[in-house]
């Protein structure tokens, strides 16, 4: 009955729907389901559950599983596999794919190695449209679905693309040559996955070909998985800038614990530098408890601001609004003027506020002035700390957050209790 | 000169290249390159230097560029001209392109109504395959691209679509109706353009058709507009969670700092708050100002563990790993015991810091205690927050990140300072 439940959907809703049931009912669903399952609906499983399923799956039942899928799919699941049973299930396969998987495997993660697949429509610079449709007629180890002919040359270097709605659309005497784009979005096998998602983003592609080091076409990344890409590196941004190194939803408590600990460390480490700073001024907070009060103003204003400022960065080197070579002096100035305009802003309200609750003029300038500091500040250091891990190699993004907020807090409260030592005592 | 060098150049990277001249080299080079711009080149600018290039066209140059682009590109440009402007290069058009725009300019912005183009290839279901080639080889109207075949019936109801792969292998004498997919993911014409966005991501799509209010075909939308629209959502998820508003880095300073003011005017609440709260125990700080230096540790953990946990929310909820019916109660439970555990051994390091440094146990005491109550919060309100912003209908993303730090702020400092208060004096 479940079984015929599932026939008609998705795999990827199957899948979905195996994410969203209870540990019990999940065991019970898979025990029932398992020999109906697709490939696919495997494949699309998140990873720790994938893990779970994969792990109670024999060799040979998993070597079916990885003969279903296009190779992109099989490698992501081997991959996973414990060295003896990945050895097992490679073992049973057909010489060929196993070639294709074994160095699949060995390509980076993150590559376009791993995005491509080797199944793909590689046409001969000889033939004419009617030849071509006669060959696809007729093939029968073609991929399920591709957009693009590849057209390549006698040593299998690619020479040509042509769209599948071009070459429909051309008569049966056409020869591929005449009608195919020259210009080639080639991407070299060792690629980032990041470049990747750029060349599609900016060129609006549906496939593009790989090639190895010797410039022959061996395999062809498809926008499905560069929309996966696009959607992985959006997340890891946002992750590195708030400080999260994962969001599997279904790994366990204890090792999400684990894993956010990282950040949590270096905002304690963080807070004990800007507790330690404060500490230098125990004795004039001592004397007027005020200061306690207004300190965290200053120090929360300009954390705020330059998170601002270091996203729009982020974001800015993602979209390639800003390179190593332009835009980098246009971007810091304008962040220094957007600080400065809003510090003066709100070191006016603020000082005004402080000056009046307390009955302190002095106060009210002491906190405008440190508050103008602080802002400034941030939007200097929210533009250069990005750039920075950027020109060094790093994830622009990794731990800028953290980064900023200890110097913005630091520097926050030595300016206010500073100043306040100064013109208050 | 100039014109020889862009012409070999993609649109796209034309766009970037004015992007990244400086203001007098753009004009400079705006002058001499107008006439020779094509208009896919201006559709690919950044919003603000295009309504800077297009101010400065007349509207007969206008309506030509608007001619060349497809449906979806001409409709983003025509909004953002005045309306005078707009009547005129509206008013310059064959009709039928005309009650295309103008219709498409009464969608509401992000949704479906917008992504798509007029420009698809519908076929009768009545054709075989030699039919539908023979018109495709001779048709005249049709898009520049497209990826699959749509097979409509008399009422020009969807009732299939053909992906080109698969028509281009079938041969002449197959009924199209004989190999279509019948499962369509039909777009209605006011979706939202995240659920698009959900649908092409989960099924892999490459094109899908837009439907109106009788289920007639009007339209369709193509995967490269939606990897812009995947791009644009992480981009507003990440710019909610820290609050900005606006990343256009070709906005002038005092329009940003305008626009960044807002949420710097919740942290400003937000810290007055917790100044106020500060406020409450003066006297408590005056007799010892360790604890203003211990002060801001506890809300700054609080913080910053909750603003993760605030990620991991809004990225489920946008991968729809939690939905309103589903997994809820898990993730909160989740969030709690992480919060717990992290808490615990964060609590037992600061406790024994303080303690140590200020050579009072109690103190260490207080600051433990304190930690473990906030962080625990925080995984409690960072799930719940934008929980209930999703389910009131509002972006789970928005204000989030500020609304969370005022809580654990405004918690760590009454904590702490409450504790301390009530044991140390
Ligand atoms: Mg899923
Ligand atoms: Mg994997
Ligand atoms: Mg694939
Ligand atoms: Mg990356
Ligand atoms: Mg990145
Ligand atoms: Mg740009
Ligand atoms: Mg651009
Ligand atoms: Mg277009
Ligand atoms: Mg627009
Ligand atoms: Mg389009
Ligand atoms: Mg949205
Ligand atoms: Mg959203
Ligand atoms: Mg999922």
């Amino acid at each position: 009955v479940v079984e015929s439940l599932i026939e008609p959907l998705h795999p990827a809703d199957v899948a979905d729907l195996i994410e969203h049931l209870e540990p019990e009912q999940r065991k019970l669903f898979l025990d029932i389901t398992r020999h109906a399952l697709e490939a696919e609906t495997i494949s699309h499983l998140d990873e720790a559950l994938r893990e779970e399923v994969v792990d109670q799956m024999a060799p040979a039942e998993l070597a079916e599983v990885v003969t279903e899928l296009d190779t992109d799919d099989a490698v992501d699941l081997l991959e996973d596999l414990d060295a003896d049973t990945q050895q097992q299930v490679l073992d049973s396969l057909p010489a060929e794919d196993r070639a294709y998987l074994e160095q699949g495997l060995t390509f980076p993660e993150d590559s376009a190695g791993r995005l491509m697949q080797r199944e793909l429509v590689a046409i001969s610079d000889q033939w004419n449209v009617g030849e071509t449709v006669d060959y696809l007629r007729n093939a029968e180890d073609l991929p399920d679905d591709f957009y693009d002919l590849y057209i390549v040359d006698a040593d299998k270097k690619p020479v040509g693309s042509v769209p599948l709605s071009r070459a429909m659309r051309s008569k049966r005497d056409i020869k591929l040559t005449d009608v195919m784009d020259e210009e080639l979005r080639l991407v070299p096998v060792d690629t980032d996955q990041e470049a990747v998602a750029y060349l599609f983003r900016q060129y609006g592609l549906v496939s593009a070909p790989v090639v190895d080091g010797d410039g022959r076409l061996i395999g062809v990344i498809t926008v499905d998985d560069v929309v996966r890409v696009i959607d992985e590196e959006a997340e890891e941004d946002l992750l590195n800038i708030v400080g999260v190194s994962d969001t599997d939803f279904h790994a366990p408590a204890y090792k999400t614990a684990f894993l956010r600990v990282r950040w949590l460390v270096v905002t304690l480490v963080n807070t004990l530098i800007a507790s330690f700073v404060i500490s230098r001024f125990e004795g004039t907070i001592g004397h007027y408890p005020a200061l306690a009060v207004l300190m965290p103003i200053t120090a929360a204003m300009g954390g705020n601001a330059g998170v601002q400022v270091i996203t729009v960065t982020v974001r800015a080197l993602a979209t390639r609004d800003i390179t190593p070579n332009s835009n980098v002096m246009r971007l810091i100035s304008k962040e220094l003027a957007v600080g400065l305009m809003n510090a003066v802003v709100f070191a006016i309200i603020l000082g005004a506020v402080g000056g009046y609750w307390f009955g302190h003029i002095g106060l009210g300038f002491v906190l405008g002035g440190a508050m103008i500091f602080n802002m400034v500040w941030a939007g200097f250091a929210g533009t250069v700390i990005p750039l920075v891990m950027d020109r060094i190699g790093l994830d622009p993004a990794t731990g800028a957050g953290p980064f900023l907020t200890t110097t913005t807090d630091c520097l926050g409260f030595f300016a206010f209790l500073g100043l306040a030592t100064l013109f208050l005592t």
